[in-house]
C-alpha cells in the first residue's frame, strides 16, 4: 500500500492562514486538482481536528474513498458517527492503522492532514510520497506542515503549474 | 531601484535547520546559483544576526555588491567594522535605507535575510520580487521566512530546477 501526503500550503509553509481553520486560501485550480487526485485513492486518513473542521466534506463529498479513517485520542466520542467499513475512528498507532488498511485490500491511501497526523506518519516511516500545492501567498504564521521537528530529505519527482501562480510539487520519500 | 528578497528554505518554509544558524543545508547548486545571481546586484541588505553569522562571507566574498547595509538597533557597536560607502550599519527605517541607496545610484538591491529584515521590508511595501530556493527537505522547525504575520499575495514568474531536487521560484510582488 502506498501512502501519499496531500496538502496545500502558503509559500512560507503554512497549511492554514494564521488561526483560520480550513483551506479557504487555496486556488480554484488547486481545489479542482485535489478532487480529481483523490479519485485515484481508495482510502483517506485524517486527524480529529481536520475531521471536525471539514466534517461534511469528508463524510459526503469523497465518494472515491472506500474507507476514511480519523485518528483521534477519543474514538468513543464519535461512536454515533461511525460507519463501519466506510468511516472509522481510531486511537491506534500509524503502523497498526496502515497494516489494517492493507489487510483490507487498500492499495492507495491519502494522508490528508493536519500537521499532527503528518508528523505521526513521517515518524513511523510510513509516508511514500508528498504532493504539495504551493499557493503564491505569504502568511508569516499559521499551522505548519509538520507539528514537530523532523530532518527528512525528499526527492523531487515532478513540478507543474496549477493555474497562473500555484505550483504542484510531487516528492518521493526515500526509504 | 528594485529590491529582491533572495532566500533558500526547506519545503516547509524554514530558512534555518532547527536552531542552527546559516544555510549549511542548501545544495551546491543553490550556492552556485546564489553567487552568480548576486553578480547582478549592486547593493545588499542584511540583518544584524545574519551579519554576525556570515560576517566573513559578507565582508570579503561579495565583490559585486558596491554597498552592503546591515540593519541593527545598535549601529554604534559596529563602528570599528564600518567601511563608509562599502559596509555600513544603520538603525534607520527601511524607507530611509531604500531612499538613501537610490540617491546613491543603486539600481538593484538584494534583501538577504534574516526573517526580521524580510518582514520589515514587506511591511514597508518595499519588496519588488522574491527569489526563493526550495530545498527538498522537511525540518518541522527553524527560523521562518517571515518574522511576523503577513497576508501577501505574489505572482509566480518562473520556476526552474537547481540540480536534481531543488527548485528556484521567482515571484513578483504586485503593488
Amino acid at each position: 500500500m502506498r501512502i501519499v501526503l496531500i496538502a496545500a500550503q502558503s509559500l512560507d509553509g503554512f497549511i492554514t492562514k494564521h488561526a483560520e481553520p480550513g483551506t479557504a486560501f487555496t486556488s480554484p485550480e488547486d481545489k479542482a486538482y485535489f478532487r480529481a487526485a483523490l479519485a485515484s485513492f481508495d482510502a483517506g486518513i485524517f486527524g480529529g481536528e481536520t475531521y471536525r473542521v471539514s466534517r461534511d466534506f469528508i463524510r459526503d463529498r469523497l465518494p472515491a474513498l472506500r474507507i476514511r479513517i480519523v485518528m483521534t485520542r477519543s474514538p468513543g466520542r464519535y461512536a454515533a458517527e461511525t460507519m463501519p467499513g466506510a468511516l472509522e475512528f481510531t486511537s491506534a498507532a500509524p503502523a497498526v492503522v496502515a497494516a489494517t488498511l492493507q489487510a483490507r485490500g487498500i492499495q492507495r491511501c491519502a494522508l490528508l492532514g493536519g500537521s499532527h497526523v503528518h508528523s505521526l506518519f513521517f515518524e513511523a516511516g510510513l509516508v511514500d510520497e508528498v504532493w504539495l500545492t504551493i499557493e503564491p501567498v505569504l502568511f508569516g504564521g499559521g499551522t505548519p506542515l509538520l507539528a514537530r521537528r523532523a530532518d527528512l530529505r525528499l526527492e523531487l519527482q515532478t513540478s507543474e503549474k496549477l493555474g497562473a501562480h500555484a505550483l504542484l510539487l510531487k516528492y518521493r520519500v526515500p526509504r
